[in-house]
């Protein structure tokens, strides 16, 4: 997407195509700074800790971590060891597994002094892809705002209100993003429409991410805390949601950044669609009760004691929020039950949130 | 409540007798100071700025205003106009009305001259009567929380798990708190528990004062971001949870702090009992439909877009955590309808949050 006139992607190939550029997204919205990732320690640094988030981006990062990795030792046991390193860098997002394997599977049919370029050029597959599918999740996700909207009546002065959570845009991809990708090609096809971003914390992702690259793309929106939405739906002034995720199992089970679950509460309760936009890439077939299967990553207590921001000194200071030694809890992502969800809004098409359908889906020839 | 060994109330009378004391909540937790509130001005910026907050706190602070203000005053017309402007403060809770309400009826029923020392004297009446409303929720739901710690078994090792929302503590009354009035009561009776203390955003009353108040008073407590109240419940790790209230209407109806009808939907969803803890004083049998008839107050935006925290260097700052300029919405109550709420605690006993039961209540001759 567009940042200040320019096309910016949360990754890309250095120059000098040894290496990938990402943006620092722990340092946003107050510094767009960019990292270079040379190394596979360097990519899984930058996975654990966050430089780069959001499930798609973790897994188009991982591949080429693993590219990098192959430049030095290609072997059966190197390729097995340093995806299995990477994929130990974040415990809930699938699609980190999913690139892996598929990076894996695609090197070990080829000899070792072959790896090396075909990982690399895997990885630079697995980004182009990724663009195309948040693409094509928009497209299918278009309709579904305008047959709302439609339903609605919707103006300028009464926009279509999408409530989203966490930052599943295209900082969380390569391009477009996910629960984005309907938003801004209905901004673009000049649908009136305006976003409530949830902050989303601890991490705050709404609030630093998602509420940057909207204004950046000027779609009209308003931040609220986490706890506001059931208050909207309630007054009817959400009219759909539409979320991210980092897995969704076979029966339709959406794990996504912790507080969905409550949202998708809400909505239910108010007769509020509520769509996941899912690159199936996202969808885990192996598991099916996404609460007892999916392990749910504990994060540590101190993103939910401090917290950073801009001082009015133009520095970034962490300040702490609670009393000190406070102990904290920080469960990273919950689970949104399938009966809680409307539909998944894939690449393929949308697809009610059930085994039958995900199935024939996934079966389907494109 | 004791903090570091000494009683200590938010809101106390001077020493002179002629000013009322309060703990500047917004200092908490990074500093305990106070202010004196002298004149009606000073009250009514306390309240509106909320030095002092939680709908018991509020009506008897008010109450205190009132009496402050005839002093200068006591005519009928200064008494309901003094009334009216403090009542504007703030408009969710009703216990400001109800105070303000009561004391009007006191005071005009006196002679001018009789005035200004009633009302001082009925201040402190209803700042005592609050002290032992408290106590009394506390004694009403510790056999609720004995009950559900016996069929569920508790030992140290697997405590009573209770979550709970903002601060309904003693900070938030004159003493005792709403919803901390059991487990203080539990705690001081040996039963094993934990609280689990949403944040509270965007103001963060359960990081600043609901885990200052239970760690002064050595309840196990552990923070978390208010997103992660659902996840906990889906995996059993809440037995129950109590909440405050700023109104209650006549079917039961309980509005809270912001956040606190995703805890509830939450609940339901998980079949956790879901308990309001209310003060009479709190129950408006005057409006019946809560999402039509409560209003909400809106506070500022920056309240969502900036935060305040103690930073490294001691000092507590003011950090931005959103993009200059990002427009931000701030509902600070929501509605929980009266069918997802288990039961109300009052210093009556425990009532069912339903018309007939409520009447019956109020209609009880003490």
């Amino acid at each position: 997407m567009k940042v200040a006139g320019e096309w910016l992607r949360p990754l890309r190939v250095a120059a000098a195509g040894d290496a990938v550029v990402v943006i620092d997204q722990r340092l946003l919205p107050h510094r767009l700074a960019f990292e270079t990732l040379a190394t596979p320690q360097a990519v899984h640094h930058a996975i654990r800790e966050m430089v780069v988030r959001g499930a798609p981006l973790i897994g188009a990062t991982a591949a080429y971590g693993l590219a990098l990795a192959l430049k030095t030792d290609a072997s059966d046991s190197a390729v097995e060891a340093q995806a299995a390193w990477l994929k130990a860098a974040r415990p809930t997002a699938v699609n980190l597994a999913w690139a892996l394997d598929r990076m894996v599977r695609h090197v070990r049919a080829r000899p070792v002094p072959a790896r090396a370029a075909a990982a690399w050029a895997l990885a630079g597959h697995i980004a182009e892809e990724d663009v195309d599918v948040n693409r094509r999740i928009g497209e299918h996700g278009l309709p579904l705002l305008r047959e709302i909207a439609a339903r609605r009546g919707v103006d300028p002065g009464r926009p279509l209100n999408v409530l989203t959570h966490c930052n599943a845009g295209w900082l969380a991809t390569v391009d477009w993003g996910t629960a984005t990708s309907p938003i801004y090609q209905a901004h673009e096809a000049g649908l009136p429409l305006h976003v409530w971003v949830d902050e989303t914390r601890p991490r705050n992702q709404g609030a630093s991410l998602t509420a940057w690259e909207l204004g950046q793309a000027g779609v009209p929106h308003t931040l609220i805390a986490d706890n506001a939405g059931g208050h909207l739906m309630q007054h009817g002034q959400v009219d759909l949601v539409i979320v991210g995720c980092d897995r969704v199992t076979a029966r339709g089970d959406a794990c996504n950044k912790i507080g969905t679950y409550l949202k998708a509460l809400a909505a239910f309760d108010n007769g509020v669609p509520f769509y996941v936009a899912m690159p199936t890439s996202t969808l885990d077939l192996a598991v099916s009760d996404g609460l007892a299967e999916i392990p749910i990553e504990e994060r540590r207590s101190r993103e939910v004691t401090h917290l950073a921001g801009l001082a009015e000194s133009g520095q970034v200071i962490e300040v702490a929020i609670a009393p000190a030694g406070t102990p904290a809890a920080n469960p990273a992502f919950d689970v949104t039950p399938a009966r809680l969800v409307t539909a998944l809004i894939t690449e393929r098409g949308v697809v009610a949130a059930e085994e039958r359908a995900l199935r024939a889906l996934m079966a389907q020839t494109l």
